[in-house]
């Protein structure tokens, strides 16, 4: 019960679960204390406020990207898609957090980092990064969206949704999920397409 | 008090000024019924769950893209970006109920209808407003969130954001606001460059 007896990771470490079990409405700095077992105030120490908490958390969700020199624009794309998904309301975190202006440094640096790669000028490339931290966090959105509704057996036509058992449920998801990886890859095809054609104007 | 004095309108039109005065979180059936002097009973002869409330709200903030032919994918684009920056916590709303599966018709229906007029195949022209639909909603969720935060004062580096005047924020919202187009269009035109390249191939 020592009031620093935890360090800012081990804070932050236990947030992250919190946040995959139980969801971003459930993530409050009283839930977070009694998890460590310490009083809120504690925690204070480590992160001043919630905002704070939460771009940390933005920051090691988008950190699951890679490591490295970034790669191809589509590679980086998916790679953030895959991050955001890794955790529960990962896109909502992240979002969040680019709203309060905390930014998601490494999020916008290796989109930018891929379209100079690909021989765009830094300006090009800082816009075209926001396009696309857009429609990947709008994209990744709608699938957690989805899912929570999926796990609260309310999505479907009315209250349809209800009748629907465990196994066909689950082969809805496997399909819902392959259908937004294609919808997906063509969003982004048709972005990449779009900043290949203006080397042509 | 008669529990059946109110139409659906007068429901829906309540639900749509507690969404735009206070935001979605705070739009409970409780609270509706409230505002209504009903029990909350009688909401539900109108609305059987807040999902179908939801989505005829959803269909009501969409309604304001047009009435008409559609025109083409810029224009309606920017209609529904106008439209769910219309109230509160618009994109929120809109977004839910595409992933409760109850759809955004009109939305769906006036982008798909602008890409055929464009010459394309109807299966393109879907794909095409689906990924027009969730930029537009991640892009529009990101200016939501921003206003959200604005206005409880948190928004900037730490806590640096409380000390801003009433002035500077409006002349920062104003500033925000003209990026944000800026970059709203940067990134539909790429989505636009990226179809008609589509040709070509």
């Amino acid at each position: 019960m020592a009031p620093r007896g935890h360090s800012a990771d081990d804070v932050a470490r236990t947030a992250l679960r919190i946040l995959d079990d139980h969801g971003l409405p459930d993530l409050t700095m009283r839930r977070l204390a009694t998890a460590l077992e310490v009083q809120p105030s504690a925690l204070y120490w480590h992160f001043p406020n919630k905002q704070t908490l939460l771009a940390e958390l933005s920051d090691r969700i988008v950190a699951r990207m890679a490591s490295g020199a970034a790669t191809d624009l589509r590679t980086e794309a998916r790679a953030l898609r895959d991050a955001l998904l890794t955790y529960r309301d990962g896109a909502e975190v992240v979002s969040s957090t680019l709203a309060l202006g905390l930014g998601a440094p490494l999020a916008t640096d290796r989109l930018t980092a891929a379209v100079v790669a690909d021989g765009f000028d830094a300006e090009t490339a800082g816009r075209v990064a926001t396009t696309v931290l857009h429609y990947v966090l709008g994209f990744a959105w709608h699938e957690q969206q989805r899912l929570q509704y999926d796990s609260v057996g309310v999505r479907g036509e009315g209250a349809g949704a209800a009748l629907r058992g465990a196994n066909g449920a689950g082969a809805a998801d496997a399909g819902a999920a392959g259908l937004a990886s294609d919808d997906f890859a063509f969003g982004l095809d048709l972005i990449i397409a779009g900043l290949h054609a203006r080397r042509r104007v």
